[in-house]
């Protein structure tokens, strides 16, 4: 059955206490909205709206690059959950399929559970859980997977307090049922809203069906504080953390390994204390990273070594047996099998071929001031300790340079280029320098 | 009513094994006896004595700096807490007001419950918690807040162990009755010390009214051994990272975050994975702190980008929108709007003009082997890679300096300055080179 | 009485999902295997066998580092533990004294263990605990240490399934009956296996006696996942960690503080967050290592700090008083009291005397592309900023290298040595520069 998903985007999130619209705080590296969405795209919608309200143009902006594919609508002002899928719903005239309206302050939601409120073939399906602590969660009455009616906690009976399956708020509805229903949802209750939820009641009372779809309390963990938003990434990392080791990785501290929503790492990878994944990172099986790295936007072949203390920026590319070493950081550059960069370095827009040895203290100049060049190294070669390579600048295979040299000129494979005056030696002079400099300063003191 | 505090700082701390005295071990980067200090500052007293004894010479250099105007008295002889005390009043001689007596190891006690220690109207006021495991601590025996005496453990039945209301120890007293009441005491115990805790049965003696206050057992965590000293750290830590969320404040793993007493961070900044601030952090709203991160005494502007790997020293001052890169340090510079210090890079002693770019592997030479000097560089200017500025020198506005230059001489605005010699190349010779080096070193291997 | 050990070191471990060994994957940084062998070694055996299987080329090699003394035996097939001790037999060929057969995937058994198992006159002794949670583990039947008989959980009776005393698999028999109940296994079971452990049912029918001797749970965990691993490392940074804080250590989070099995600290030495120490690290009482630092094979002496973002890697041997800054990494390099390394400096293969100081930037190049070489600086010397000091090369006491110097001579004592070009001041030509490059800019933009 085709499929279209609304997800409500509009919330200001007033207790996270920011600028920052609620759905954009991020979990993994990614926007809140950006889990919720991804967890959509897998049942392949045939339409993706989301309902934008509080920062809209910031929350447009963030979802035109996670899901170029997806419409944004406006909800103007928050009438609540009714309200904002009534915003939505022009977009989906002539549209006859099933609707799951979701939440993208809600990340953990598992796409099969999506699969299955899709499938249902109830008028309206509504996503429940089993609650540890239901608190003032409104209550599903159903019975075995015939849902009654929602209770809010407030209007409940004892008994039906007593009820432990809550309601989500994650809703499925065939398109033009939707519509009707939510037409006719009225704002006559204590806070002036039209509740989303209240479409089962209306279904019912046409004497439609409606079922409940159960999933575990976790994947419909909702974030509003700072201090939830630091559980739910505690959460989030601690499933990645679990999962790679069943894949093989060994994790010497899995507390202090944070990942990246698609951070992919293969078998016999060994990973010291401290290492962060931005998005965008693949390592190969049986690369070594070792503690205090910070890796994002890079891969990383079989059989290298990072660390410590190295930063991979995007468009870092690691061959095979390539060695990364200390104080060293790589951004858009192609490192070819075997290439040893050990200490002190900072290579951008490099291509490095192949067994080649960069020198500690290197740096790739590669900006102008307006314009940034790129600078290319042959194969074998040896860059000496504190080599400057201006680019746009080749350097040829198996060539040296001396070190000290700022290469401004290319340099011809198996050829050694030097930048370099004569060493003077002054002797005795260190000894009246200091001598001259202690008096100085003694002088200075007396005059304070 | 005119407060004096005492705070009781001289006891040597045995079990935390050190050369130390146990005050001087730090909590959120500050001496435990800071912590206590700062609490009673709150109260804004008339005089604060500090009774020293152990390590007194180090405990009274931490003092001077800590509270300048605190007095510090020595306890040459460990003869109790009455005793201590007793060190301390001669420099109450005519002091008409409250004296709390509190404890240099007992960092978490808040002043609002010094303030109600403060404003009790009894002659003596106790300061009591309900301890969840009571152990063998001294128990109060009270009706309401009427205390009616203490009991030591040993000395206690069981009906007294079964009351969960313990001793804090901490004490407060009109000053003339505590200076009456201090001569009375007698040492005539097992442990043959004077006990401040006796003064209740003294006043009570006299028909005088004694009174509890109470405090969560948290705040009279003491400290003994390196353990509880770490446990305390975490508890400190625990309480900064939720009042640093409650404030807007998101880190990605709060657990990895170590603040310390002062630190003070704005609205939507967001903190990385693993970031530990020093003492006299100041951090504007919507700043970015990356991962691996070391900051001490520095001040970061709104919309500042700071690290990965970045380590701020005292006097680092940031103004809007600067970028700080990785493997920089900064030490004691001003650094203006937009400045952008990519990577590997020391600057100490500088001022640096707006928008300024500083290359990777510059270098302020900031010290000549006797004295520092400064380094000022001007606005928009571009500082190659590898530039050496040797202080104290001067680069004026729009200005350029060429890669792997050693800056001796002031640079106008606008000029460019190069310190470099020719590049060489020797074709061919770099493949001679590695053959020679081979064969000598083929050479050596057969020689051993 | 004489000792032989056996350790069973054969398994693949398949659920580790691991090309390596099981035996070989690390707790602090040494092998599973080498925890082992080193409990096992305080005993002072005569004979150490270890029996390989899988990967037994890998172990081989790793056991032969961790213990020369060792002899390897290959089990071919992996036909169960009777087997694999049948294996090792034949190299006890004369021996008459007891064997201990341990687990190469048992790292926490003690040493006061194996001890208690090799004292024990019983024929057959077997190594039990009080399981928490017995689970499916074999149980111990037996009457205080007289051990009836083993029973399998799957031929457990209910009352038998009570027991909470299990079988933890090490066993102890003198040297001469274990080849006679060896030889006497039969693998007429499910698996088709020959089990150790029905030693002690043949024993029993000889009417021999046989013992348990019990350990803590914890002694006896193996290590079946990657999962498993990280918690068998936490369980041994815990240790670690509770050890150094009785020892007089502060660690201001401790959690984050990762040991190796050989790291030895000594008093009052003050540790902040985020340290790792790799094998063979010494420091001495009252030195400071800061946040973030990488150490390892080094030594530390009383009044050095180090760090933050140090990395001290093998041979790297630190005098009394002597300061590590940021960004700074020593490998293989001595320094005497007092050398001050403050910044972005690799130190590699050099001897650094008294007092020197040594610039930000500077780098010992001691790799020319096939061979490395040493550096020799004096005391008291002044090694100025980015200086490039091309080993083989020495400087003197009390000498001086002009920033920016690469020095390929020795420098006398009290000499200045400076390899420099003039500085060259174009004035007006930055502003020149800067607008010809925008102008390329833009014209390339408009071309694109």
């Amino acid at each position: 059955m085709a499929i279209a998903l609304i997800t409500l985007a509009a919330g200001q999130g007033t207790r996270m206490n920011s600028d920052l619209p609620k759905v954009l705080h991020q979990v993994g590296r990614a926007p809140l909205v950006a889990h919720a969405l991804a967890a959509g795209r897998a049942l392949e919608p045939e339409t993706v709206i989301v309902v934008a309200g509080h920062g809209a143009d910031q929350v447009k902006k963030a979802v035109s690059k996670i899901d170029p594919e997806a419409q944004i609508v406006l909800q103007e002002e928050q009438l609540g959950t009714g309200h904002a899928v009534a915003q939505a719903l022009p977009l989906l005239d002539g549209f006859d399929g099933r609707v799951i309206v979701l939440y993208g302050d809600t990340p953990f939601i598992r796409p099969e559970t999506l699969e299955r409120l899709a499938e249902s073939d109830a008028a309206v399906t509504v996503l429940g859980f089993e609650a540890a602590d239901p608190g003032r969660y409104g209550r599903l009455v159903a019975l075995g997977n015939a849902l009654e009616r929602i209770v809010e906690f407030k209007d409940a009976t004892d008994e039906e307090r007593a009820i432990k399956l809550c309601n989500s708020g994650v809703i499925a509805c065939d398109a033009i049922l939707l519509t009707e229903l939510v037409a006719g949802l009225s704002n006559d209750n204590a806070a002036g809203e039209y509740y989303l939820t209240d479409i089962v009641a209306a279904a019912r009372a046409r004497g439609l069906t409606a079922e409940v779809v159960t999933c575990e309390e976790a994947e419909t963990l909702g974030i509003n504080t700072r201090a939830e938003l630091a559980r739910a990434e505690a959460l989030f990392q601690e499933r990645m953390r679990a999962e790679a080791q069943d894949n093989g990785v060994t994790m010497v501290d899995p507390a202090t390994v944070w990942f990246a929503l698609d951070t992919y790492i293969g078998r016999d990878v060994v990973i010291g204390p401290n290492v962060v994944f931005g998005p965008g990172v693949t390592i190969e099986s049986g690369a070594a990273i070792e503690a205090f790295c910070h890796l994002e936007g890079c891969h990383i072949s079989r059989g290298a070594t990072v660390g410590p203390f190295a930063r991979l920026r995007p468009g870092a590319e690691l061959a095979e047996d390539v060695h990364i070493g200390n104080f060293v950081e790589v951004k858009n550059s192609i490192l070819a099998e075997g290439v040893k960069v050990g200490h002190l370095t900072y290579l951008g827009d490099a291509d490095i071929g192949e067994h080649t040895n960069i020198g500690a203290g290197t740096v790739t100049c590669n900006y102008d001031g307006v314009m940034k060049h790129r600078t290319t190294i042959g194969a074998n070669a040896f860059i000496g300790s504190d080599t400057m390579l201006v680019a746009p600048v080749t350097v040829g295979d198996g060539a040296l340079t001396g070190s000290g040299s700022v290469i401004t000129k290319d340099v011809p494979a198996e050829a050694i280029a030097i930048e370099r005056a004569e060493q003077v030696t002054r002797p005795g002079l260190a000894k009246k320098l200091f001598a001259k400099l202690r008096a100085e300063k003694a002088r200075r003191m007396k005059k304070d």
